[in-house]
């Protein structure tokens, strides 16, 4: 096998793990938590569906891409909850080692697109990033919403949070972004998110 | 919410289900079984990175969407394991049933699309079909041999069957069937797979 081959496989074979890496979204019909390969793969599809609703023109399979992709420093990072401040002050710190360590096993050519790609999602500077975010967002939005908004309540997230966090949303899609407030608007009535008041 | 955008809401959340069927295969390290949504996001991210062994030029990103979608009609038809000849032969109407249903969530021109790319999956006419049955090959292979080939042992699958399957990666790609050919000798070698002449 030559070096190349053997690279790409050794890759291939490394990011199985993101299969192993639990996030605090629980699947539909009050499931076990998702893992971020399932999540990747769910807002990847999401994205290709939803498409029509970004802001600007959008490069769909790049998105679909970044989507696929933008976990896998988990692998050696662990997922951050978005909510938890602590873990994320040394967030960028524990993926940027992670991004060098597992992008490393690539071939040199693969390692430089698969990191810029990583890093475009990163940066949040493009369309394509932008929308990308929002299905990063919606996802597990649209899951946690036909939960009963349960993974909030375990949280004891509030709006004001939870909404500090659709500006990305936003930014990608105001159309989605509608759907996110009529949603988080329900889960503010019903005791699932702590009203703003109250955070 | 108009029709249009509360149906494909639903379709996105009914394919949430997909994360609990779960393969044969086992993650590397002998980790637990995999489900189709970790199977399809691993062929997707594989089928990127291996492109350049397709036999034909190939659209990747028809074959990524392919490769992420061509098991959704396993949420209601269940897995059938590769060697399991008595599902095999209902394989078929199970899953075009379940096509329908599950298709049918979409609005219609969204529905057509979809089922065309599954369609084409299954046909396995195109290059890009065929490249993604590549990977469908490939990537459980990967974590089997990962997994001193268990798999196959677990089951008594012989040498002969495997190769059987294997004729659908090599009309994707011969690079990735040299590979595969390596490996599977080397399994039949060690004894995890039944020689030839015992099948």
């Amino acid at each position: 096998m030559d070096d190349r081959i053997e690279r790409q496989l050794a890759f291939s074979l490394e990011i199985d793990k993101e299969k192993n890496i639990f996030r605090q979204t629980h699947l539909s019909a009050h499931g076990r938590k998702e893992n971020d390969a399932e999540h990747a793969w769910h807002m990847a599809i999401m994205a290709y569906l939803l498409k029509e609703y970004a802001n600007e023109p959008i490069d769909i399979s790049r998105v679909m891409l970044m989507c696929l992709i933008h976990d896998i420093v988990e692998i050696d990072a662990g997922d951050t909850y978005a909510y938890d401040e602590e873990m994320l002050a040394s967030q960028k710190e524990r993926e940027d080692a992670a991004k060098e360590r597992i992008f490393s096993l690539l071939p040199a050519d693969q390692k430089a697109e698969l990191t810029a790609c990583f890093d475009e999602f990163e940066a949040n500077d493009t369309p394509e990033a932008r929308f990308a975010h929002a299905m990063d967002n919606f996802q597990p939005l649209l899951l946690n919403h036909s939960n009963g908004g349960s993974d909030w309540r375990e949280h004891g997230v509030s709006a004001a949070q939870v909404y500090r966090r659709q500006e990305k949303t936003l930014a990608g899609s105001a159309r989605l972004y509608e759907i996110t407030d009529m949603i988080l608007k329900e889960n503010v009535a019903k005791g699932n998110l702590k009203a703003p008041e109250q955070s």
